[in-house]
């Protein structure tokens, strides 16, 4: 069944999409990538397919152009997508909302539109925990917590969200023949990389993140990595987050293929899981894995608290365990060493 | 000052745009329309122009038609636009989802592209008190209280305000020469009509609200009217919203105009301003107001409550009286008064 499936992934030569492409790759599906390639190399699907040693089909296309997307639909013949097209970092969202809200939301309007339309009504979408509230009185995020999100990035996950379960609400009033089948992957942090140190994560510019930071302080290319805060309410003072192997994060979406294709969405449905550890890091515990990982010391210094930042903040990943048969299996050391390994195979990413 | 002004006003036709033109022409504003034409028709310009003995600019354009909107803003020069053009009925929004988020989302996102590209950072929008969750304590809104529409209509308004907001925010970060200024006026329930009898509202098919199905109660285009529960804890058991005259409304924007031309906005910002009489009506008050000033009787029957509906909301609307010095002047008897003379001079609407 699964060797007659064809998985279209838009942000296919990303980060995440990369990774994805070689688990369902190597899961048997037939895989098509659309991207734009505005924040990716198409070098990472020649690694994908060294990886495997198989071929995928590869399109370089804005997911906004409605004419292009639709005839990779019907040359393709996709069964399900997995959108992962999308612009990212917080601080730029905030300074450039117009062109988030354009790519993210316009985007994925474009993208339904093209779907429903050659009718492929099967979606695992690309969302993050940045859609919750941080006004939890729990750390421990469950997917019915209340959603609000803080910065035009994330709001524009929760608007997809939002606009995703409103498509499906609709087929019970329109009594659709083939209704929308939709899982919404809520992202804690991922990190991490292919094991085989050939793909990765290749930021444009200074990393947003923690782990990329960390990787290009220990390997010399930045001088210095902030700590954002060492009097936080958390074991050691830092920041806490949950961390996940950008592999065991694409194999949830192999699942969540499986889920949509089961029993479960047999009458279509929309819904939310999370993917995360469900336990969290602290910042220095992320640097002490790093240096013990490496060998190498990590030069920090303790800075201010960023304001909008919280204490701590971790998955409740239960759901996905039921319902997806899918938990984490990698390590905090499996992450840093793949990092590692990427960074170190690869200094100056797919240059 | 405002002689100059030149005012471009997406869906202008409509029902509250075409009141708004009115107001607009006879403040000395130049007003050009932009208007699709999907759910309006052409002769309520041609009224606006009898009613006003002035003329304006009409442009047949889709909002989400990138070249003809940047063609129309090179060749009229507008200072402001009021942003009235977007899908608004409840029920059609949760069945076609896709088709509201498309024009009213990305509608906005082109408008805005378009108007930062033609250095017009001057904005009035069209929100709803749909916008506000009703969770609330209390049932008079203020602009503060939490938001959380509960519909793909009532969502889409709730985004565009988000990212107009976005928009606004990230000004500050880019130290903008030319800031946004945005008023998001929140609307509670608009009836009435202009007092000429000459333009009104002309819904597609069966009205969705309440005022126009009475008035084609009355006139007999429409044989009863279901009054939705009469055991809610309110004065008389039916339920209460805050109904406003589209005359009194569409000065409010007028005023919003004014406020975002004074000190008051020199350094940009976006703010929402509820547009309401800051007092409700029930459906029953609103039927024996409509039996008094016709002398008709209304067929009426108790219906079961619909899921969804609250007991009683209304605006808090001081904000609007502080800041855009406004507020409603006119009584329940015109709103029924100028409903009933538009709806018996035309009793075909436009046609």
């Amino acid at each position: 069944m699964i060797n007659n499936q064809t998985v279209l992934i838009t942000g296919g030569a990303g980060y995440i999409g990369s990774h994805a492409c070689v688990e369902l790759l190597q899961a048997g599906f037939k895989v098509v990538v659309v991207d734009n390639l505005s924040n990716s190399k198409l070098e990472a699907l020649t690694r994908v397919q060294k990886i495997t040693g198989k071929s995928l089909s590869f399109y370089q296309a804005d997911i906004r152009d409605k004419p292009a997307l639709t005839e990779i639909f019907a040359k393709e013949s996709p069964s399900t997508v997995i959108h992962f097209a999308g612009l990212k970092a917080v601080g730029e969202s905030c300074a450039q909302p117009q062109r988030y809200y354009d790519n993210n939301i316009y985007g994925t309007l474009v993208l339904t539109e093209v779907m429903n339309q050659a009718n492929v009504k099967q979606l695992v979408f690309s969302s993050s925990a940045t859609v919750y509230s941080e006004s939890s009185s729990t750390p421990q995020y469950t997917e019915d917590f209340a959603l609000g999100a803080i910065n035009p990035y994330g709001r524009s996950k929760a608007m997809i969200e939002d606009i995703l379960r409103d498509l499906s609400a609709a087929d019970k009033i329109n009594q659709a023949a083939s209704p929308w089948k939709i899982a919404l992957l809520r992202y804690f942090n991922p990190i991490g990389a292919h094991h085989s140190g050939l793909i990765g994560e290749d930021p444009n510019g200074i990393p947003n993140n923690l782990m990329p930071y960390v990787a290009q302080v220990a390997i010399g290319k930045l001088t210095q990595l902030s700590v954002f805060g060492d009097d936080y309410p958390t074991r050691d003072g830092t920041g806490i987050r949950d961390y996940i192997h950008v592999v065991d994060l694409v194999k949830g979406h192999v699942n969540a293929i499986a889920a949509l294709n089961s029993e479960k969405f047999a009458t279509g449905g929309c819904k939310a899981y999370n993917l995360g550890a469900g336990k969290g890091y602290s910042v220095l515990e992320i640097i002490n894995a790093f240096e013990k990982v490496t060998g190498k010391t990590i030069n920090y210094k303790i800075s201010p608290r960023r304001p909008g930042d919280i204490a701590e903040c971790f998955a409740n990943p239960d759901l996905a365990l039921k319902e997806l048969d899918w938990k984490v299996e990698k390590t905090l050391d499996d992450m840093v060493a793949d990092t590692w390994k990427w960074q170190t195979q690869n200094p100056r990413g797919y240059q």
